[in-house]
């Protein structure tokens, strides 16, 4: 029966399992034991596949970070005025967050307690960093207003961003990523008051 | 010494401490053990304060939430147009999450899984209930777009404000909560995007 389930097992839908389990216990307070159960698999079989939990856990940031940083290589964030390439970046981001939720949620939530924490947070700011020089240079272009300072309101549009991961769930409401980002674009770009 | 240190305590340091563990810690992490180390007094000294941790936690929350449903009781926000009542009220918001930093922190952060918590969790709810029908009654007037679907649009807003609490810190980088509430307001209801 264990040989049987381990060999329907990939490193892939145990990483599944595994960002589940991290996402409900927090990642300080999830044990092998803790992964072992939720996988339905032996301890053995987990190590089968990975040297342990901090590897599922650099496995499961870099695929959010791949996501994230994949935005900045598209040619819509790399061409044009930095405004449009801003707005662009924008609408990716909320896409990427939902396409890649759990992801996404385990990212958002690391503290930094070991290296692989430490990594993800260092490269977590990178991206920060890089959607700021964006909207710098949207603002020196003029087409950005210039009375909110570039660090501040980078931190309110991810703060507005990332909050979709506290409440968004698939499926539910039918409300769809095409949607949100929509919302979020036409709410960050032009704001709530109707323009006369 | 004992005696005299219990002497210069009051329930309103007990409760500042609390909050502080709370929040290091989370609710459930934390034992009347904790604190009494972190008050610098004993359990039995806690105890002629309150019946227990419940009590301090009902107390900080509600610290935070009579912040909060105070600004709905303000003249500028029961009186006049309703996008200048919902812009007025953001504003409040963004300086309430500021002046009780720890509180919100710690309202924002609580689960449901005492009745205490399930009691703050309802109340937030008819908060944001609340200003959503401002944003509604906004839209009903044509001062605000109506092409956001409301709750969505709160949630963002919501998003956006409450984020705050994970990176203000007081004194920090010399930003007053004026800077930052200003900042709220005019990205929510103007947008980045420079009008022409």
């Amino acid at each position: 029966m264990t040989t049987a389930r381990r060999d329907t097992y990939t490193p892939e839908t145990l990483l599944s399992v595994a960002v589940q389990v991290f996402n409900e216990r927090g990642y300080d307070g999830t044990s092998m034991e803790h992964l072992s159960k939720a996988a339905g698999i032996s301890k053995s079989s987990i190590y089968h596949h990975v040297s342990g939990k901090e590897e599922l856990l650099r496995r499961a940031v870099s695929r959010a970070l791949d996501g994230l940083f994949g935005i900045l290589g598209e040619e819509h964030a790399r061409v044009g005025r930095a405004v449009e390439r801003l707005e662009y970046v924008t609408r990716r981001m909320v896409q990427v967050l939902i396409s890649e939720l759990p992801y996404v949620t385990l990212l958002l939530r690391v503290r930094g307690n070991t290296d692989t924490e430490r990594w993800a947070m260092e490269r977590r700011r990178e991206f920060d960093h890089q959607v700021a020089d964006l909207l710098k240079a949207a603002a020196a272009d003029g087409d950005v207003r210039g009375d909110i300072e570039v660090r501040l309101a980078t931190r309110l549009v991810f703060g507005m961003i990332n909050s979709i991961a506290e409440w968004y769930r698939p499926g539910g409401r039918g409300m769809d990523d095409r949607e949100v980002a929509d919302a979020v674009t036409q709410l960050i770009f032009g704001g709530l008051r109707k323009e006369d």
